[in-house]
This record gives C-alpha cells, structure tokens and sequence, in this order.
C-alpha cells in the first residue's frame, strides 16, 4: 500500500492514496485558530469503526440480511503520558435493519473484531482493550 | 475521546468528531462500483503521517525553523492472512525550508518517532516495523 500525506503552510494535511482520492487531516497548531478537520488521532479511531464496519456490512450481506443503517459509536481513553497512545477503545454499534437479529450482528461484529478487522487487531495487539457491543433497532 | 462513524446504504462512511467535522471512508463491498474516498486502511496509514507530521512542525516551530512544505510518503506492507495487519511502514519525508538543515529535520522526525507520535507507538507496540529517513530541499 503506497499513499502520501502533504502540508503547505496553513492549509490542512492532504492525504492522497494511489486512486487520487483525498482525506483532510487538521494541522492546527495554534489553538486560537479553528480547525477545519479531525485530528490524526480521531480519524485514527474512525479508522477501527470504518474497518469493522465494512467487515459487518459484507458478512450481513453473505447472511442475506437488510442494512438500512449502520452506526458505530466510539470512546476512547489515551494515557497521560508521551506517546499519548490508546489505552481501551468501546465500539457501540446501532444497526437498522427489518430481518436481522442482535444475535446475528453480534456474530458478524465477533467475526470483526476477532478475526477480519486489521485495524482492531493491531490496537489489540498494541495493548489496547478494545470492547464493543451491537444493538439491532426496528428497520 | 468521543466519535461517531455513520453508514447509510450506498454512501460513504462518515465519521464525525465531537466538533462535527467529517471524514469520509470508502464503504464499496463490490469491486466494480467506483470507491469515492480512501478506505480505513489507507487512511489509518495516512494518520501515522499526519500524527507525526504535526509534531514535525511543531518542534520545527520550536526550532524557529521555516516549513514551506512538508510531505510524506509513505509504503506499507500488510500480512498475507487475516487480519492482514500491518507488517512494515516506511515513510519518507521531504521537507521544503531555507533554513533547516537534514539533521535538524532528522532531530525533529526522531523525536517524534520515538517519543511523541501515539499512532507510530501503537503501530510499532503492535509488532509493525516502522523506519523514516528524511530530507530536507531549499524553500
């Protein structure tokens, strides 16, 4: 996987991956100014939902159950010291759908988090607790 | 920290952080339909960049350095097998200032690599090797 990330002076971070598509990253240093974007840090985040989200939404697909919407709701705690990194990660997923049950999206979600999703498996790995919990609303 | 990450049929993943700014991931399961965005994976890639580059600047700043630009590049190799995690990352930086010199640029990546970017400390916590080099061109 090959892809860029580019500052020019007070514009955001442009990253672009090998399709020309583009993601805006903040780069406001000064808190004074407001910033147009997320962080690195919670897009990073974003990044653990957006992974296991396509994984649950294909595995749905195979089950033959509707996705009318997908939600993933996501807390985090960081340490207090340098490098700040993510100590527990808690992952609350919201799905709309007319036929599918709790217990099948908690299948799906298991299958995610245990074993599809690399993002999930590197902060696992990184010694990050990560939970998660998966609640089906009327479609 | 708190975000949300929101599927709807066939749009995009957004993300949204407690300020509402969006990100925006690829959700396309079929190969055949045009992505419009950066999947996760490619965008927790870019985050390594961004999280890094921001304190880059930063210490540069300190340094009372001049940054006209900065850029990463960055190439990644994933695990054959799921979850396909990150095995290697290696990122490139180039930076534009006419008055910093490559070890300088070298100090700053370093201390940022080493010390303060939460995304390369989880990365390497997780066992993906993570290696920079640096180069500095006239602003």
């Amino acid at each position: 996987m090959h892809t860029t990330v580019s500052f020019d002076r007070n514009l955001p971070l442009v990253g672009v991956n090998e399709k020309g598509q583009h993601t805006f990253f903040d780069a406001t240093l000064d808190p004074s100014t407001p910033a147009m974007y997320a962080s690195p840090m919670e897009i990073m985040l974003q990044s653990l939902a957006g992974c296991s989200m396509m994984d649950i939404i294909s595995i749905l697909a195979k089950m033959r159950k509707k996705v009318i919407t997908l939600d993933a709701t996501l807390d985090a705690e960081r340490a207090e010291t340098h490098p700040k990194v993510f100590t527990s990660i808690h992952v609350r997923y919201k799905l709309s759908s007319p036929d599918c049950t709790t217990a099948e999206l908690e299948k799906a979600a298991g299958l995610s988090m245990d074993k599809y999703c690399s993002v999930a498996a590197m902060l696992k790995a990184s010694g990050c607790k990560v939970t998660w919990e998966a609640e089906v609303v009327g479609g």
